[in-house]
């Protein structure tokens, strides 16, 4: 990232106007957001049926934003659809873009959004993977360009990661984690350019992982499906797995997590092959831990997990006497 | 597997007392979900500290499971220590193992406790990945060992993966998958073997790359685990990661998703290699979402997923207003 700063026209808590390019699932589900958090919304969508899905999208959302609280003043009525990329930015205080996940496409939209944008106005992409350098080429101002990455549905999942490319201004960067974090989000800043920054990489592997065991006829997308609700993401909910795995050490936390299963990582349990389990990875894991239980005890944790879990298993319809009403309901 | 049936002494149903075998993290968490579902537990454990760890182990626990409702007649007073592995055998119902996870030591206290154990009695691993085929090797009667793979907490987490080996017998496999769903717990029952089964393969990868990226400094532990915590571990805790990516195909579901993000299969989002999405696979996970889906529509599963979000940022106390609470608390 340059060190050169740009000039905002407008302070992240200031901003009133948000423009969103791209309607589709992830670019109408940030118009979902704005507009619940009292942002005026402008719209563009190439698509012909694009404002009628739009629509569609907000409608659909709109329960589950009003449950969570709605800002003052938020409105459907404060969407407006423009008839153009040029009129959808012209009055920009913020701009997030969401196109299909094309390369080229990237690069020349983010051009003309640039040049259609007022100085200084920070345009996001929520490419689910490309590094911002890869992208700004064609900019006249890439200083301004970088990446917003959010998750499905952006309504409702707390998770944005920011990043910059090699051109980007740090304070643009800066401003672009302080107004996420105003419009309700929750941000990781990375200080590097990452393909599938952080989540989507674990995610991935995950992912992948479920692919080849489909491909390979080892296991059905149901099972898969069920092995994670039933299991580890019952966790993953509230804990990370890195705090949940020191909980695998018991009283010897991540350490001897490490110890005992570090020879797990020989093993053929994924196609996915391990670094090296060396001394500076083990301090890493372990210090690591500690700073993210920031003091917390491995009792405090285990309590805080088991307390975790079931208040997921009660709010998701999972406890024994529930689970019984739903089996009944099945049968 | 063998057609072979043995026979079992007591139906799934009938048996009242199950006997642990290691009383280490794993261990101890299956005698507090034994003793909370109501059963007479008898454990061993050759450490020296084992009985005084796995009784706080168990305290620990208790509050938790006393929360999610204790079985009729429940109580820590029912379980009992015994002085050898034999004492703890001789009557047991239903024998879990959960030693430490080395291939050698899992061999011959299998054997062990097959020799210990009345004749039909089924005896389940815990094993973390190890296939029974491997294990089984130095048992008189084979046909009654097979895995029975929890998750930690194994009081607290659903899942039991039950899978046997090449010389278990298919009505041991029937007998295990029926006493762990009578003894509360959610099982995913294997045709097959599998290197660490189905959600250990899931959660390696994803465990694997989180290692890596440590291991390289492109993130911290603290930032790995809020990535999931903040972002796909919410929807995990109810939406397996096939029907959750299903819905980031929109209108078009799990076909329109794999149109649109299959080539992201080839970027270098993890280092796990993708398998080659062909029709096959395409088709495969298609008609899989279909199956999990069980009738649900698209517009459906959205919604079903949008409340669960809520529903667990509300339990786990991260809705918009209790954030702030807990931010305020922070600051």
């Amino acid at each position: 990232m340059t060190t050169t700063d740009s000039v905002h026209p407008v302070a992240p808590e200031d901003v009133r106007r948000v423009t969103c390019i791209g309607a589709g699932v992830i670019g109408g589900g940030w118009v979902a957001q704005f507009l619940a958090r009292g942002y005026d919304v402008t719209a563009w969508d190439p698509a012909p049926d694009g404002e009628a899905k739009l629509r569609r999208l907000v409608d659909a959302a709109w329960p589950a934003l009003t449950q969570l609280g709605l800002a003052e003043g938020a409105s459907r009525d404060r969407l407006t659809v423009a008839p153009s990329l040029e009129e959808a930015c012209a009055e920009a205080q913020f701009v997030q873009e969401s196109a299909p996940e094309k390369l080229e496409l990237k690069r020349s939209l983010l051009a003309q959004l640039d040049a259609a944008t007022p100085a200084g106005v920070v345009i996001a992409s929520s490419t689910s993977g490309y590094p911002m350098t890869d992208m700004q080429t064609e900019a006249a101002d890439p200083s301004r360009l970088l990446v917003g990455h959010p998750f499905n549905p952006p309504y409702l999942i707390p998770l944005v990661e920011v990043a910059g490319g090699e051109r980007t201004a740090a304070d643009a960067v800066a401003w672009a984690s302080r107004f996420y974090e105003v419009a309700g989000k929750s941000v990781i800043t990375m200080d590097r350019e990452l393909p599938g920054f952080i989540a989507n990489r674990l995610q991935e592997a995950l992912w992948r992982e479920a692919l080849h065991m489909v491909a390979n006829g080892e296991a059905t997308v149901k099972e898969i499906d069920d092995s994670i609700t039933e299991g580890p993401g019952l966790r993953w909910a509230f804990m990370g797995p890195c705090l949940t795995f020191a909980l695998a050490g018991g009283e010897g936390g991540m350490g001897h997590m490490l110890d005992h299963f570090g020879p797990s990582l020989k093993s053929p349990w994924t196609r996915l092959e391990a670094p090296e389990l060396d001394k500076a990875l083990r301090d890493a894991m372990v210090d690591g831990c500690d700073e993210a239980a920031a003091g917390r005890s491995i009792a405090d944790l285990v309590a805080e997990r088991d307390q975790g879990v079931i208040d997921v298993l009660r709010a998701t319809g999972r406890l024994p006497g529930q689970k019984d009403a739903q089996r009944g309901d099945a049968a």
